[in-house]
C-alpha cells in the first residue's frame, strides 16, 4: 500500500509513521508550513523522517496565514494559554478549518500520486476543543474523499479512538525515538511545560508509565 | 448576510457576484493563484470584482502546484485538450482535489471573519468530468462543513442544477459584465474557441439566444 502522512513531528504522528513503516506501507510524509508559531516543528519532522528513512516533503502554504488569523498559533498578538486542554481558553488554540486544509492538500497530492491512503494522527484527546479532530469529521471527510476524484483515496484516522497515554505506550513498543518529537506551542528552545500541549504530553507519558525523553524550561 | 465567494473570473462565478450582490449580500470575493496554465482570469477577477465594488482578495497557493500535477491546467507538459466537456479526454483538465482545496480555505477565511456562508459556482454542465462539482460531492462538504469548526459556515452551490445556458440567460437579467469574464483554459489574448471550456460557453450563450461579447481566435 500506498499512502501519504500528515506529519507534525509531534509523538501522534510520529508513532503513526513508525506503526506505517512496521507494518510495511510504502509512505510519504507531508509537513505543513503554514506560518505557525510553533514552525521548528517543520525541522523537527524533517528530521524524524530521515532517521526514519521516508521521503518527505514541507507543504508551504505560508501565504494562507492571513486567512487563519484567530489562533495563538497563527497570530502572534494572540498569546499561547497555558493550562489543561479540555478548558475553554484552550480554544485560542483552535486554527481555522486547518485539518480540512491540510487533508486536501494531502489528498490532492495523493490523487497525483496514485496512493491509495491519507493517514492522520487525530486522536480521542483531541475532541473536547479540535472539531476537526472528532469521529464524525473524520466520517464527513471520508464521505467526501470517495467523491472528490476519479481515483478514490481513503482516509485513515487510526488514532481517533486512542488516548494519548495509548499512543506513548504503543511508540515504545514501536521504538519511536519520541525525545526527537516536538510537542510545545510556544516554540521556544525547550518545551515550556506548561502550555495545553505541553501539559497533555507530560500527561500521556505519566498514564504510560514512560519516562518523557524531552527536556522542559520548567523544573518537572 | 457575509459570505464569502470563489471567484475564478468566469462566467458561472461572475453571475453568482451579481445574484448575491442583487440579494444585497455582503460578499467578498477569493480568487485562487495555483501556477494555472490560464492565470489571466487572475486578473480578470480582480477587474470584475472592481466594477461590482465587492472587496477581493487573491489567495496564493501557486506552492502547490507540485501536489496538483497531473493535469494540463497546472502541467505545462500537459496539452490543453480540444472538444467537447463530455468527452473522456477532457479528464486531462481536472486538477486532482482542487474544489476541496478551495472550499477548505475559503471556510477558513469564513470562519475567521465569522461569516456565514460559502458560495461556489458549480453547475450542472460540470458534472460528466469534474467528480468536485457533483451535488453528492457538495453534500458530503456540506456535512463536514458543518462539523469543521465550532462556528458554522455553510456551503451554497445554487447553480448545482442549472446549466450554463441558465446561467448566461440569469447573468442577462442581472447585466453581468459578460465582456470582462475569462472562460478559456488556453489563456492566450483571446478565448481559442476550440477547448472544452471555450465550447461550453459558445453553447451556453447560443442556447440562451444571447450574442456572447468576447472574442475568439477562430472565426465564429
Amino acid at each position: 500500500m500506498k499512502a501519504k502522512l500528515i506529519l507534525s513531528g509531534g509523538m501522534d504522528s510520529t508513532t503513526l509513521l513508525y506503526l506505517l513503516k512496521s507494518r510495511g506501507v510504502e509512505v510519504e510524509a507531508l509537513t505543513f508550513d503554514y506560518g505557525q508559531r510553533h514552525r521548528k516543528e517543520i525541522a523537527v519532522a524533517a528530521a524524524i523522517a530521515k532517521v526514519a528513512s521516508v521521503p518527505h516533503r514541507v507543504v508551504d502554504i505560508s501565504t494562507l496565514n492571513p486567512f487563519l488569523g484567530n489562533s495563538s498559533q497563527t497570530n502572534p498578538a494572540i498569546p499561547v494559554p497555558e493550562g489543561r486542554y479540555d478548558e475553554e481558553s484552550m480554544k485560542a488554540t483552535v486554527v481555522p478549518n486547518r485539518n480540512m486544509i491540510f487533508l486536501a492538500v494531502a489528498v490532492a497530492a495523493a490523487i497525483s500520486d496514485k496512493a491509495d491512503a491519507v493517514y492522520y494522527g487525530a486522536h480521542a484527546g483531541d475532541h473536547t476543543i479540535y472539531p476537526d479532530c472528532r469521529p464524525a469529521f473524520v466520517g464527513a471527510m471520508r464521505r467526501a474523499l470517495k467523491l472528490c476524484d476519479w481515483h478514490k483515496v481513503r482516509l485513515c484516522a487510526p488514532f481517533l479512538k486512542k488516548t494519548k497515554g495509548d499512543i506513548a505506550a504503543l511508540g515504545y513498543i514501536l521504538k519511536v525515538p519520541f525525545h526527537l518529537t516536538w510537542t510545545c506551542y510556544k516554540g521556544m528552545e525547550k518545551h515550556c511545560g506548561k502550555c495545553g500541549a505541553c501539559n497533555e504530553r507530560k500527561g500521556a507519558f505519566a498514564k504510560a508509565g514512560l519516562l518523557d525523553p524531552v527536556p522542559y524550561e520548567e523544573a518537572q
